[in-house]
C-alpha cells in the first residue's frame, strides 16, 4: 500500500465526464472535463472510459501516489461489486461489470458507485452535507437521482440500488419517462422534461428544437419569457412534490438539491421549498430543511473518492 | 426491575383498540379488543386509553410481572420521545406528550412508537419479516402507513416521524385525502378509498351509504360485483405503484404488506405486485420480493412490545 495515496475520480453522466485527482484530506486538483460519445455497446463505454483515464494520467494528471481509481456512474450500480444494473442515460446499455474490466485494463483497484451517491457522500464529506446526521440528495439533471445517507453512512440499499427517487411516480398518468413509465419525477423536473415543455409551449421546431437546452430555458425565464417561467414553475411544483414525498417518507434531518439543474437557483428550489412545505403535516413543516449543495461538479469526485478511501485504501 | 417482566401492549387504531399482554419470547396473551371513541380533546383521548388500560389491568389482564406499557399510534410519533406530532385518523390532535401522560397516570414505563414501526418489528421479530435484514411495510387500513427497517433496526427518521408512506403522492391532482392534500396513496388505497369510490359508482345515498365498509366491497368483488372488482382493481394498481415507488427509493430486501385491507388477499396483492414489476427497470423486476404480513393484528402489539423490551426492560 502506497503512503498517502490519491484518487482518481471520474464522474461519468449521460454525455459528459470528469475527473480528478483527490487527496486522502479531501482536496481535489488536476480536473479536466470531456464528452464522451453515447456507446452502442459496454466494451465501446469501457474503450471511451480507459482512453479518458490513461490519457489523463498520461498527460500529467495522475501521480506515483495513485491508488485507486473511482468511478460515479449514472445509473443503478452496486458500489460493494461495482455491478451497474442498467444504464438508463448510456442507451439502455445493461449488465455491465464496470469494476472488474475497469481494474483489469487499468492495473489498479477501481471502485464504482452511483453518480448521486457518490455526490452525496462527497456534500456530506466536505459540502453542505457537513454536521448532517442524515441527508437525502435530489441531482437534478437529464435524469433526476437521489441518495440517502444515514448516520454518516450511504443506504444504498439490499442490493446497492436504492435512491431511484426519479423513477418514482408521482404524477399517475403524466409525461412519459426515459424509463417508458409516465409520471416519474425524473419526467417532470429534469433537463430533459424542461426542454420538452418548452419545446412543445413554444411549438419550436427541428432543426432549431434540437439546440433548446435547460439553460436557455433559464435564460429566458429571468429574460421575462413567461412561457419559460411557466415551464420552470411547473417544474418546481413536480420537485415540492418530490421533497415531500421523501420527507414523509424518511424524514432526513437536511434535503440537498444538486446538479446541474439546480442551478436555476431561486426560481426553481424557492417554489419547490414552499410547495413541499404546502404538503407536508403542519406541525411537521416547521423540520423541513432543504439546502442547495454547495460542491457543485466536484461532490461526485470528491465522494467517489471518500468511499475509494474508506473501502480500498484503508 | 422485575425478573422476566412482562409488557402490556396497546394498538391504537383510527376508531380501534387492541390490548394483549407480550413476554420477552415474543409470546402474545390475553388479547382484548374494543372501539374507542372519537376524541374532542386529548384529554379525553387520554381518559379513554386509561380506562381500557386499567379495565384491562383490574379484569385480570396483566399481571404481576408487568414492567412497562408500549402503545403503538395511528400517527407520526417518534418513539425516542413518546410525543405524538399529529394525529390525523383521531380528529387532527396535535401534539400530545402521550408517553409523559399516560406514565403519570399508569405509575409504570410507557413506550409510545407509531403502529406501523411497531407492526413492522413484530413482523420482523416474529412474523413473515424473519431473517430479511431490511423490509419496509405498507399498512393498509383507515389510513395507510408505512415502515422502514434497516439492518434490524427502524429507520425512524431524525424526528422520528419517517414512514409516511400513505401521505407521498403518486397521483398529482388526484382524489382528496383525510390529510388535505390530493392523490396521496392513502387517498387511493385505503379503506376509506375504497369505499369512497364504490359508493360513487354504485350512487349509493345517505343513509345506506354510512354502512359499507372495505370488507364489503371486497366481499361483493368476491362475489361478482363487477363495479367492486373494478374499484379493487384501481386500488390494487395505485398500491403498485407505492411498492414500485418504494423498491426504487429503498431497494428493501422485503416488502411487506399487512393491516386490515392487505386480508383482501390475492385480488389485491397479486395485480399490485404485477403492477409494481411493470414499473421497475427490467433488470431490477427479479429482486423484487413481496409477501403479506403474517401476524395480522398481533404484529403493532408485539412490535410495540419488543420496543419496550429493548428500551425499557433491558
Amino acid at each position: 500500500m502506497r503512503t498517502n495515496p490519491e484518487v482518481l475520480a471520474v464522474d461519468l453522466g449521460g454525455t459528459n465526464i470528469r475527473l480528478g485527482i483527490v487527496t486522502p484530506q479531501g482536496r481535489l486538483a488536476r480536473r479536466r472535463r470531456g464528452r464522451i460519445p453515447p456507446p452502442s455497446t459496454p466494451e465501446a463505454l469501457y474503450d471511451s472510459l480507459v482512453t479518458r483515464i490513461t490519457g489523463f494520467i498520461g498527460s500529467g494528471g495522475a501521480t506515483a501516489r495513485l491508488g485507486a481509481v473511482a468511478v460515479g456512474f449514472a445509473g443503478p450500480t452496486s458500489s460493494a461489486s461495482g455491478y451497474v444494473y442498467c444504464a438508463p442515460n448510456l442507451g439502455q446499455l445493461e449488465g455491465l461489470q464496470m469494476a472488474t474490466h475497469l481494474e483489469r485494463r487499468l492495473g489498479v483497484p477501481v471502485l464504482v458507485a452511483n453518480d448521486a451517491d457518490c455526490a452525496a457522500i462527497g456534500e456530506y464529506w466536505r459540502g453542505a452535507g457537513r454536521g448532517a446526521k442524515s441527508l437525502f440528495l435530489f441531482t437534478l439533471g437529464t435524469g433526476v437521482g437521489g441518495s440517502l445517507v444515514i448516520d454518516g453512512r450511504l443506504w444504498e440499499g439490499e442490493r446497492g440500488i436504492a435512491g431511484e427517487i426519479g423513477h418514482t411516480v408521482i404524477a399517475l398518468g403524466g409525461p412519459r419517462c426515459s424509463c417508458g413509465n409516465q409520471g416519474c419525477l425524473e419526467a417532470l423536473v429534469s433537463a430533459t422534461a424542461i426542454v420538452r415543455d418548452y419545446v412543445a409551449a413554444r411549438k419550436i421546431k427541428p432543426p432549431a428544437e434540437s439546440r433548446i437546452t435547460a439553460k436557455m430555458v433559464f435564460d429566458r425565464a429571468r429574460g421575462g419569457d413567461k412561457v419559460a417561467q411557466r415551464v420552470i414553475a411547473g417544474a418546481a411544483g413536480a420537485l415540492g412534490v418530490g421533497i415531500a414525498n421523501v420527507f414523509n417518507l424518511l424524514d432526513p434531518e437536511l434535503i440537498l438539491i444538486g446538479g446541474g439543474v439546480s442551478r436555476a437557483g431561486s426560481r426553481l428550489i424557492g417554489p419547490a421549498v414552499k410547495q413541499a412545505g404546502q404538503l407536508l403535516f403542519a406541525p411537521l413543516r416547521e423540520y423541513l430543511r432543504v439546502r442547495r449543495t454547495s460542491l457543485g461538479d466536484d461532490a461526485a469526485l470528491l465522494g467517489a473518492a471518500r468511499l475509494a478511501f474508506e473501502r480500498i485504501l484503508t
